[in-house]
Parts: structure tokens; C-alpha cells; sequence
């Protein structure tokens, strides 16, 4: 706590004034009372990203799902299982946000039905039906008076390609691609941020410092002089 | 450190001499490689089972998948993150084990296929074709020379009449009856444990005390005098 808020003293307040929700950590869509489809992401990127945001002044609002690592002390912070959960805290929390970085891996579809008992099942074989969920990003950026939105592409191949549509498909100002299969879980990251200005790739670091930088990048293209 | 080699120094070696083997934890298996069907199996009960077995002076060999505690130090650790990978690793540590102890969730069934990269999906709708997984204590308990096996039931509801019914599937002498909404993920546990003999509801308790009463009624049966 004591180092904490001695950092937290020390560090510019490069984003004094603005309102930043931020998801992080994974979404798990259950099948039955115990049994998801879920992903790799540890929460780490995203908890960065609101200690450093917090840290430079910032109000962070954090919505975060499932995680492997204790989630930083930011204004408020929220926590949301599933991808239909994470879409209704992040909607309920928007008014009056600056800016909107969505890094939370949300699930893109969910189980049709969801079992109130846990399955008993013994066929050797079972098929499972899903359906699509609502993009927060992309609902988020379409409001008549969005936030600026910062989007993350985890990309397992032609990881700036998929970035680069992400962002145009989603309408969003920035996005931030990195490698799924090397990011998640870990402690460093390797990133290119996208912008309409430039694509700008940052040297591998530690998570904490990747989001300093794309929080500096951001403080930029908010308030450029 | 100085806290458990105490706690193991004072603890009465009921279980010196004997070799144990500890499934622990909640397989993944992967759709993608950041996307896969889990469960919220914690580790917590599996990791105070080991824990607690190796204060008892046995040689504990914990073989564990995804989980979100850190696991006890004990003789021999292997991570098996899939069922498939859970099944090899037990089968090669099987040999020589006096009791096995599957506390395990582990998958029922997998995606018939595995995508190399990254999903990318527009539909509005998905199916998935899933297979079934071999089970492991069910083939640990059918091997020639068996070790004395344990098995746990993490079930809804029905949870006495559902093990009842797990425990002569499977052929095992024991198995340890708990409900697996309250339990996982939590630090404490209410069990049941069945065998030929008896049915034994144990008070709820922490889970490393839970652990300490069902390796003593594993010692009573193991031993008889």
C-alpha cells in the first residue's frame, strides 16, 4: 500500500480529470453449474492498465472477469462472469467516460441453453449449440456520443492484418494488437498500438510499463497540442 | 516454510511409507490456442489433500491442471493441463502408488477438433462436436494389481444417491461425496464419505481439516487392526 501510493504520488498526472472504464480477465460462459467455455487471459494486461491509469490520475472504473492475479485498487471495480454480464456492468458504467479500453477476452458465443443441474451425460459423442454474443466494443463505439475506444486484438497469426479490420470493422480509434499465444498469462508483453495516425510498436516489456506507454500514447492523441 | 516443516514435524506420520498419488485442479481442453471448455474446480480441495498427506509422512506425487491457488510442496508435481494429458500423466506415475486420490474435475468430453489458429467466426450460430474423454479412475480402479482407490463426487443435487451410484460405476472402494456449487472455489467444504462399510458425513470444516479426516478414515481402511 505504503509503495503503492508513493508511486502513485511520483507518477505524472498525465490523465487528471478523465473517466476510464476498463475491462479485464476472461469470460466464462457456463454450461451447466460448474462446466464453461472460457480462455487464457490471466487479467494481467487489463490490472496494469488500471493501476497505471489510477496511478496518472485517472477514475478508473474496472469491470473485470475471471483472473489469476489479485485485481488493482482503482474508484470502482466490478465483477462480471460471463460476456452477457460483462456487456450489461460495462453499459450500466459508460455515461460520463472519456475513454473506454476494452482488454477483457470476451467469449464470442455462449451455450444455447445453460443446464440448472450439472450434465449427466454418457454418449460418446455430444454436440453443443452456440450463439453469437453482443460485441461490447463495437455497441460502445456506436453510441451517439461514445467514448474514445481502445480496443485489444489477441492475435495468434497476421496478428496486425486482424488488428488493422478489427479496428475498422469496430469503428474504433485504437487498437492495440499483440500475440495471444505470448501475452496471456504472462508478465511481459509485446505490442503494437494502431491508430489512424501511425502504427507504432513498442519494445517487449513488462506489462506494467506496456500500459504507461499506451496510456502516454493515449494521453496524446486525447489532448494533442 | 518454518510454519509447515513445524506443522509436518508435529503431525502423527499415519501415512509413513506410503505412496500416494493426487489429481488435483480443473483440466482445460482447448478449442483454439487461448479458448477452451473448463470448469471452476479451484485446486483447493486436491492441494489440502496433498498437503495433508505429506504432513502424514506420505510420498505424495500431485499431478495437477488449472487452478487458482498455489499448489503445496510435495514429493513430485506435474502440471496436465487436458484430460488427455491428466490420463498419461497418472498412468506414467501409477506404478507402485498404494492409494490414488482423484480429486480432479476433469473434462468429460473434448472438441473433436482443435484449431491450430484462432477462431474467427461471423455466424450467428455455432455447433460444437465434442467426444468423450477416457476416464481415468475408472481405469486406474480396473488395473490388474490396483492401488486402493478414492474418487470424489462434485455433484448438484442428488449428491449422496449420484456418488452412491459413481463409486460402484467405477469399482472403487471410496469415494467422497461433496456439493459442487458450494464447494468449488471455496475455502471449506461439507463431505460425505462413502465406502463398503459406511456412509460418514463429516461437519463442514476448512478444506485442509476436511483433508486431515479423510486420509485417518483412508488410514483406518488401509490398516484395519
Amino acid at each position: 500500500h505504503l509503495l503503492e501510493a508513493l508511486t502513485r504520488f511520483f507518477t505524472p498526472k498525465l490523465l487528471a480529470g478523465k473517466n476510464i472504464l476498463i475491462t479485464a480477465g476472461a469470460t466464462m460462459e457456463m454450461l451447466d453449474p460448474v462446466r464453461g467455455i472460457t480462455n487464457l487471459s490471466s487479467g494481467k494486461m487489463g490490472f496494469a492498465l488500471a493501476q497505471a491509469a489510477t496511478r496518472m490520475g485517472a477514475t478508473v472504473t474496472l469491470v473485470y472477469g475471471h483472473h489469476q492475479v489479485t485485481p488493482p485498487e482503482v474508484s470502482q471495480a466490478c465483477f462480471a462472469g460471463s460476456a452477457g454480464e460483462m456487456y450489461q456492468t460495462v453499459m450500466q458504467h459508460i455515461a460520463n467516460q472519456d475513454v473506454f479500453i476494452a482488454v477483457a477476452a470476451v467469449a464470442d458465443y455462449r451455450p444455447q441453453q445453460i443446464s440448472e443441474q450439472k450434465l449427466k451425460k454418457s454418449e460418446s459423442t455430444l454436440t453443443l449449440a452456440l450463439i453469437k454474443n453482443k460485441d461490447i466494443l463495437a455497441d460502445i463505439a456506436s453510441l451517439p456520443n461514445p467514448p474514445y475506444c481502445v480496443g485489444f486484438a489477441a492475435e495468434s497469426e497476421q496478428i496486425l492484418e486482424h488488428a488493422r479490420q478489427k479496428r475498422l470493422a469496430k469503428r474504433i480509434p485504437m487498437i492495440v494488437a499483440n500475440h495471444a499465444n505470448s501475452a496471456m498469462g504472462s508478465d511481459h508483453n509485446t505490442v503494437t498500438i494502431i491508430d489512424d495516425q501511425a502504427e507504432t510498436p513498442l519494445q517487449a516489456d513488462e506489462k506494467i510499463n506496456i500500459a504507461f506507454e499506451i496510456l502516454c500514447h493515449l494521453h496524446a492523441r486525447l489532448d494533442p497540442h
